[in-house]
């Protein structure tokens, strides 16, 4: 089938080539003229036969909402919008709305696999009606691993179900990511252990721990023993906040995703306000020494 | 080549036929003589030609202490005792050293694979000698998961480093499990996503989060969807607790382990004297409603 | 001074007591009209002398909203309200803009003092512009603690920052309480301290954990000494949850006072949906016991 | 009465003065000749008549272990030995039974109080016998606060329960000081309040979060009213680890007091290895930008 792809991204760029290699015919659309197969929107939507499946995976917010505003004035009843991009799931039902009006279908798709996905395929969580979740199958199909449907593609609910799959999808990343790190230190700091790389290694079979996730660190470890060619800064891209933010409006403890999303703004502070804080009660009660500011802050000064 | 095995477990009793399919030799023993291949320790040792090889597979603390004494008293000079249970890092070194006076030797050995062991293989950590590693090895290779021997073996450091190793793989595990739970908790409590079972199924393939717990995660779901077959009481074995304790011994944060175990502590709680504590304080400073203990308490009732 | 006083609920009703005392004529105006002094909004208001000052204390959300819309058109320019309720920081620009259309001043008040106010005074949180301020600081003089103004009230800043401070504070208090609550748990909880209400008593004065919640804490162990007349189940009113959320907008590590808000989600859930999920996962791979649910669920039955 | 005391450092030296002031003798010993009343131990004891109090404040360890020796050689049966400094509660057992040996009393007392005891007083919690208690108490009188002797001092239980009560003590003080900060934080942060030493004075008359540590926040924002003047670097004495260690011995969830330790451990980690950790899987799996460590580490670079 045809498929028009919106933003072609370092995302975008390799799921075209993916749903190219399963036989369909894709027609890009991207602000860089060479990597775009078309001039424009209205020329990517000119190219495509009724009824027309586009693909929307450009950063989330404000050009998420353009784009879909366009397409909606472009695409014909009966046409459908997917979102594949990191929109947060309160979004999606003010686009399924807008395009509605003009009976144009409006899927969200949460996507996993990153810059392996164009190999390993990407995982797919959907949400919208069952109709347009087919209408979109074979994209989808083309799209996620190989193996079985179930084991990489989810119909997870209604409108807004599939980018909420993903934001828990991230929020858990979070928590797993954290997990390992935080034994990773452990490992770094004890004497008692001496070859902390063959250790994880020897993590990747048989083990409780084994994933992705760990495989992953034992490739960075290959190159980077102890992982000191990089700071410990972190950014954070969103899904881990709204997962914290949904967990408090539900009223669901989330002690793990919180405290990995803290590491990380942790991670990214020069100085933290708060233990400056710290440091000045304790300077206030007991006379503890405290590390100055300044030039010679290094060297650490007793007061009082 | 053969080995001596001591306790017929849940987990000795499986490598005895794991280590006998690879083409070795095993006595075992057991106190239960319906599974033991011998009449006692001393029987188990006649029965092995010197230079020996003793696994200790029984619970860690005062018994695996008794019988690494025991066997010092029954084995050779040159005769090695591999210790595989979940004994304490710092019991390693007294281990050791008892042994060494006998110049016996001793390797400890953290051991990961559970009830699957028999058929993934168990991942191994080692700590002690080279030399004695070298003269296991032969078992280590029996009992270790197919494929490259650095993916599920690894001669972690000296006496010491296989339990500590295995210490922090538990830590690890521990806050997996609790990211993949609140992640589980959350999707369950909303009402955006309708079929929770068919997204977690979905992160299987081409997911950052795929990994075996998940894949276990699934399966749990698939005859219980909502998990409610059984109670969120969560007892701990141990190894989490050290390592959040080797955490704090070498001020290295770990706020996801810690908070993992804290979760279970509390999952374990009928009611939490620490939020009893918080209602008491609420009910001093703003008259807020509280729940009074009793018959009647899932009632409910606002005091002044 | 006039003041008119809209809702004479728990707090509502003691200040207006506070503010007569002051020597100010309080015009209050409640649904009920056993403690009520007008008719409606707008005889209150028709009972004032312009340029009026009204202070609003319901709950927050719509029916603080509503109220601020009635009056905008019951009261005249250069009047003033005064939002101290429960605000979201976030409705206060909505409120003063509303107001600002006719003319018609807005602070927003940050209020703290519980039921013990009366006597004690309330603390202040003032957000607004100076000379609305100044036209209501006779009502902040009789209802701030005696003492010098600046150690119970604060112009905090703009519109909103009132109640951002107040957000703030009760963010801080929930992490106050768990403090103590963690330390009343593990005192409770060992056989080394006999007396835990004695040495609870004994941090009143001189020590570093002294303040008034503390003070609070050894009445509520007067008249209960375990603390077991009520149960450990907490609410929360809302500034906690916002106080992590605006943690989260801001990139500050918040992870004791989000520690404090999961710990009250906790302690109202009868059975953690997360800590099934860890049973599960224990069971999947260990044939670790587990709790059934049911009946017979308190006496546990080993698995596996 | 008389007292000797052993140790006149910053804590000791002010308790002499207190003690005295009460109209007591007291016959101090320290190593720095300047200070000391005596010229050892025993000049010391030799001045003291039997039945002889001798008070040991020295630093925890040790030191304490070496003085307790040395003087159950030095005093006399019905003589009485109390540690007033900062053992852990495992050594009073040792202490006790060491000078028991000899007919000699012990007692544990913690003491509260820092550089303000002498004019504030010290709170006392202590662990012992309660005729030993009899004994010491004219002393304990003169070093608690004035006002009812319950509010300052408590017999908290047998031996090791003064020591116990104080590690309590401080576990609670690194939650309060945490709570404090991340609300100091965020009023930081944030660019809705504009004076945040005005709010936090506003706290300390009338409200819920009011205290000792609250006004001593106040006097360091009075001379530095944004906290830079030192750094956010903050160390631990050892209680904190006691405490959290205390709460895993006893399956007490602690997630407040913990994540305060964590907090002071991140404060004095240059560079986290779990945040370079968590880096290197997010540029593993995401092609996400990483900061790369050395001279232009600031600059931060992408990669793909």
């Amino acid at each position: 089938m045809q498929l028009g792809l919106v933003g072609l991204g370092k995302m975008g760029f390799n799921m075209r080539e993916r749903v190219r290699r399963a036989g369909h015919e894709v027609i890009g659309y991207d602000r860089n003229p060479e990597v775009s197969d078309s001039e424009s929107l209205a020329d990517m939507v000119s190219k495509l036969e009724a009824p027309r499946v586009v693909w929307v995976m450009v950063p989330a917010g404000d050009i998420t909402r353009d784009t879909v505003k366009e397409l909606s004035g472009l695409l014909s009843p009966g046409d459908l919008v997917v979102d594949g991009g990191n929109s947060k799931f309160t979004d999606d039902r003010v686009h399924a709305d807008l395009l509605a009006e003009k009976e144009i279908g409006y899927l969200d798709c949460g996507v996993s696999g990153g810059v392996w996905g164009l190999e390993n395929g990407y995982a797919l969580m959907v949400g919208g009606d069952a109709a347009h979740v087919e209408q979109a199958m074979p994209i989808f199909d083309a799209l996620r691993p190989d193996g079985p449907r179930e084991e990489g593609f989810a119909h997870a609910g209604k409108v807004g179900a599939g980018h909420y799959s993903k934001m828990v999808h991230n929020g858990i990343e979070y928590g797993l990511m954290q997990a390992y790190a935080e034994g990773f230190e452990l490992l770094d700091k004890t004497d008692v252990v001496d070859n902390v790389p063959a250790v994880i290694s020897a993590w990747q079979r048989g083990t409780v721990v084994r994933s992705w996730l760990l495989d992953l660190l034992v490739r960075a470890l290959e190159s980077d023993p102890e992982l000191d060619d990089l700071r410990g800064y972190v950014e954070d891209s969103g899904e881990g906040r709204w997962t914290v933010e949904e967990g408090i409006n539900n009223a669901v403890p989330l002690p793990v995703i919180s405290a990995a999303l803290f590491a990380r703004f942790q991670s990214r502070q020069e100085d933290s306000p708060a233990m400056r804080a710290v440091a000045a009660l304790r300077n206030q009660f007991g006379g503890h020494s405290v590390h100055l500011a300044g030039p010679s802050s290094g060297a650490g000064s007793t007061q009082g």
